[in-house]
């Protein structure tokens, strides 16, 4: 099975969790996001499915998977089919609705975590919600952040079988995702995040061993990966870094 | 089995849309947001999974569900969970796939209609965060009502079995979810959702025939069922209403 994997070009965004999951598991996909639109790729790419009319299953919006014939979207959803295909979600069926509970909630921080600088809409451009932005940050910062931070390093914690990732005694795709939030925070509120990390020692050494894993090592240092920037999910504008 | 509904008490809330489910596979469940503190039900109830020391898998936040040994959390995740139980979602993996991202979608349309009243923070008072309100409300109702109402409006369409939900021939959680969505949406936004929903003739239909299937008039006249208030996901606020 060859993959196909649809998302905006020049961002990691929410299609990075995904990629992370295909690059650990090494599985074969193409990254239409690298494609030019002659080959295929780019968002041309993307609108024949969000736009198209004889789509039978349209996704709302990127990212989205090709599998075969199946055409799966909303990030979570992808993860939650590809980890049992990719050997990256505990086999018992509880474990696998406890990891995919796991990912939603972790959806749900980077929702927030994006909402930081587009607290109005995201159609308008950053330089138009500031104001809002500093106080939906400030807010963020103080209240969200060490909140959705608490509840995973709580969650390593009381792994049964003691990690190093949250569920199990293996690494599932939702540590990866983990890991790039880890990531993504660092980037977009260095400041902030190195303050509230300091009291999660657990999220920190997650980080640290699932960029360290061979294959991880080897999607960062091929270039595939982008580097984060400010068209991005995460994004670092100094003055919302408390 | 009798399953136990956590969530807030006052509010229909995210957990509306699990007692949706519930009532209308007539399933046995005891909803602790209707018992008194005394007797087991209440805030206390809630605070003894979110913060108790010896959950092995807590939830971030309500609503979530007991079944037998087994705590369920994510409204989605609830709902993919008894899809299955309460037969409320197609049989085949691929439809119950797209049922879940169906339902996902629905959740992040739920958080932006959230999100117009309390831009800033969730802690924070409405009365704090007017200005922005303003501001959030005029984006979402200009841009976003329309663009999730036309997609779920489309997939309906596209159903090729033409309905009357949007997979396959019966009603599925996700349409019962729906109709909770539009009738929230016409309280908090009687004048914008009018218009908005003009255009969606199937989305109309879909909120009547859900709420005159047999279980849910039973449990909307048992006065079980709260109303809309404005301390829920849907708020009335005039002067947000376009």
């Amino acid at each position: 099975m060859i993959y196909v994997l649809y998302y905006w070009p020049g961002i990691q965004g929410r299609g990075e969790f995904v990629r992370l999951a295909l690059e650990d598991a090494d599985a074969k996909y193409v990254d239409t996001a690298l494609l030019p639109e002659g080959e295929g790729g780019g968002v041309a790419a993307l609108e024949r499915f969000l736009e198209g009319d004889n789509v039978e299953c349209p996704p709302f919006a990127p990212p989205f998977l090709k599998a075969g014939r199946r055409l799966i979207g909303q990030t979570a959803n992808i993860l939650l089919f590809l980890g049992d295909r990719l050997d990256l979600a505990p086999r018992d069926a509880a474990s696998r609705l406890w990891t995919h509970q796991l990912q939603l909630t972790l959806g749900d921080f980077i929702t927030e975590i994006h909402d930081t600088h587009h607290p109005i809409g995201g159609g308008l451009y950053y330089a138009e919600q500031k104001a809002e932005a500093k106080r939906r940050s400030k807010d963020f910062l103080a209240n969200r952040l060490p909140k959705f931070l608490g509840y995973f390093e709580r969650i390593l914690q009381r792994n049964p079988v003691g990690g190093p990732g949250m569920v199990g005694a293996g690494i599932t795709y939702v540590d990866l995702s983990m890991a790039q939030v880890v990531a993504g925070l660092r980037y977009a509120f260095p400041r902030a995040s190195r303050k509230a990390l300091r009291a999660c020692p657990r999220l920190r050494t997650l980080h640290d061993e699932v960029f360290a894993r061979p294959r991880i090592r080897e999607y960062v240092r091929s270039g595939r990966r982008l580097p984060f920037n400010n068209d991005d999910v995460f994004r670092h504008y100094p003055e919302l870094d408390g």
